[in-house]
């Protein structure tokens, strides 16, 4: 019996177009493609003879389903030449992309993977603004850059080491955070960091509907976010400071 | 007199294919690319028509020679509808473009960022292990991942907060730090990370001539690295304990 290879392909952040060269190669000739909820229906127009098969959720996946999907990767390769595994961002980072190598590698099934651009760096691009910065006479510049999904228990328990290595880092990145970005603003202050470091807050970045705004850890920790439309990246550390001196000349103008 | 518009393009990390599809179509129109040193040849075939210009070092690149750069970039806008300014990875990751991007907003020049595949994601692809992983019953997992330059000064001695930044994530990557390898796995040490972590080693990701390899921080605290034949990412944590079996495994078949 002939087996098929698994491609675990990047998606990208959301825009089309941010596809890799190599990842709209395998969706061309896709036989049939496995895509995150979330994926673009763009993107999928890039794999106009594969099967689609939308598997998995964003938040929330239940470890039976992740088994599912595994096992649905194993059969689709006895079955097809090229299969594809479609997972947003980049597969290597937030993607449980370690389960379903496992399971491939045990099955016996040969697989490769194809990197993709993270949430983060459309969300730096979004910004106009860079993760990293050298270190001038008035400035300690950022270094290094932790991205991090940081846990919080259903009790509202904050949960981990996570904190420690937001904290640590000169600059943060928190994937899947919005929903209890009051709660962790306060970890991340109760843990030292200062209230005045600006957080910046990207919605759909790459998307048409994109929309970026400053605050800080302090007015977080009071406020929280409001509702979001959709999936949404937290940017932590001084970094993000000229976000906030241009919000407020916008604010300055306005008034004037 | 009408102005360009300067785009800060990520080339990925390495290989041709895995640029951008929005990469890719601007190098196409492109009037004038200014590149990296170390971009692949194969990317640079994507700008048939555009004056191609190499500037900037990989490593210790003098301010001198950024500031050239910046000017440039500002020259060009004012001669040509359509520059790329093409970086290696993402141009907001340890890209120095914050320095660009301040330069051309000073003096009012249209740009526009472009997001890449960053050399840890590459790297991470490579070895086929996740740089996160769910927690198990046996097995603590990883929730946070710091991208970092090590700093060591000329004397060896160790500075700035990085080593606080790594050992405070689960999963580390170290771009630009397979030069002073053994004073960084030292300091880790001293600070209280295992001797027995595991390190990946991954030399030019993404293509031809990749090589991974596995070690620990005690082995590159004792033996360093030999010279390396190109850019290398190092990835410290325990996500990386396959690797070390599966090495061990394929050392005990030879011996066998």
């Amino acid at each position: 019996m002939r087996i098929g290879t698994v491609y675990l392909v990047g998606a990208g952040p959301g825009a089309p177009d941010l596809l890799t060269l190599r990842a709209a190669r395998l969706l061309a000739s896709a036989d049939i493609v496995f895509h995150d909820a979330l994926v673009h229906p763009g993107t999928l127009q890039l794999a106009p003879d594969a099967e689609l098969v939308a598997v998995g959720k964003r938040c929330g996946q239940l470890s039976a389903a992740q088994r599912f999907i595994n096992k649905r990767l194993i059969d689709a390769a006895r079955h097809h030449r090229i299969v594809v595994r479609l997972k947003g961002g980049d597969p290597m980072l937030f993607g449980r992309a370690q389960e379903e190598i496992d399971a491939l590698r045990e099955a016996g099934v040969p697989f490769a993977i194809v990197p993709g651009v993270t949430a983060a760096l459309a969300a730096s691009s979004e910004l106009r603004t860079s993760l990293t910065r050298r270190a001038t006479s008035g400035d300690a510049g950022s270094r290094s850059v932790v991205f991090v999904t940081p846990r919080v228990a259903a009790s509202g328990m904050v949960d981990g080491s996570w904190v420690d290595a937001v904290n640590a880092a000169d600059t943060a990145v928190l994937y899947m955070a919005s929903r209890e970005a009051a709660t962790i603003a306060r970890a991340l202050i109760a843990d030292g960091r200062a209230a005045s470091t600006p957080v910046a807050i990207v919605e759909n970045a790459s998307l048409p509907d994109a929309s970026t705004r400053g605050t800080t850890l302090g007015d977080l920790a009071r406020d929280g976010l409001e509702a979001l439309r959709g999936p949404a990246t937290l940017i932590v550390g001084t970094v993000m400071d000229g976000l906030l001196r241009q919000e407020s000349e916008q604010a300055r103008c306005r008034v004037a």
